[in-house]
């Protein structure tokens, strides 16, 4: 039973990454396994139960990401957090990264989904308060709600239009602009 | 003619701030204004295709924003802009820019709508430079890009989950980050 939800929300990874979130149905991720759409209804109602269960994942999944750089150095730390949350290190990542944005934007018309979102932007501004802490910033919280709305700011535009790229060169603007935050 | 169309964009918008994009449907749409179903079918063959005339019409409406505050001084015309684009004014801009960042998340996969979304930042990026430039900045190309992605990122975090407050008092900070990316 594990395996199967397991299998299930990796189907929706993919079916996510595929079609993004306004076209996605139960098919189009059943589609996605081999295990046919009656094992997905066995386990959710519909579209959006199975979603909020999927957004547990992400959670998991950005938990598991944070906590592998604990002990590292907190810039390497930072370049990490800002790899993984600007979607730079593979493909799938940015195929994904659209999803997610465009599963935030839904969020402001499900406050189930809201609530995880909540969830997700808690721990962010947690682990990067922990990380501007050991990089001597003197305003980790104030700095931390800077950097964030960067990074989503720019994400948010980047994917949109298409512009990998500029996600790219942009991390070298915003690290040279979380030094001048933490050096003031 | 023309005011036909104008009587589906304005209930265009009225529906996108009621459902949000993912959703619409011309259905929706012909129940916020009393001409009927078929008179959007005249003019639009689909959703998608409404939606691409529609964010002609947020174009036409982002510009007319910006103009409107020329000739003010540059740190008036930046607060306006701010509260423009956090949409802070009323209720209905709060509800709007909703469906806006949901637009935008769904041009991901979307290249006509990306298309146009590249156009509005481009716009935008123009405008901030021109206003920076006006403030004294020595960098406005670099402090627009920075202090746009914060706008965006911000509006995408507090909209989705529905901290409405949070966007109003990140406002404060916006504002005394342009003051110090602008005297440094």
């Amino acid at each position: 039973m594990a395996d199967s939800k397991q299998d299930i929300m990796d189907a929706t990874y993919d079916a996510l990454c595929r079609h993004g979130y306004a076209d996605l149905s139960i098919q189009k991720i059943a589609d996605e396994f081999d295990k046919g759409k009656s094992l997905i209804y066995y386990h959710y109602e519909d579209k959006q139960d199975l979603i909020l269960t999927f957004l547990d994942f992400v959670y998991d999944d950005i938990e598991a990401s944070y906590k592998s750089t604990e002990g590292k150095n907190p810039e390497k730390r930072m370049e990490d957090f800002l790899d993984y949350t600007l979607g730079l290190k593979d493909e799938s990542q940015w195929e994904f990264l659209k999803a997610y944005l465009e599963l935030r934007a839904h969020a402001a018309h499900k406050e189930a989904f809201a609530e995880k979102f909540r969830e997700i932007d808690d721990m962010a501004q947690q682990n990067t308060v922990e990380i501007l802490e050991g990089m001597g910033s003197s305003h980790p919280e104030e700095h931390s709600k800077l950097i964030l709305a960067m990074i989503e700011g720019v994400a948010s535009k980047k994917v949109s239009v298409g512009d990998r790229e500029g996600l790219h060169s942009f991390k070298d603007k915003l690290q040279a602009e979380i030094s001048r935050l933490v050096e003031k």
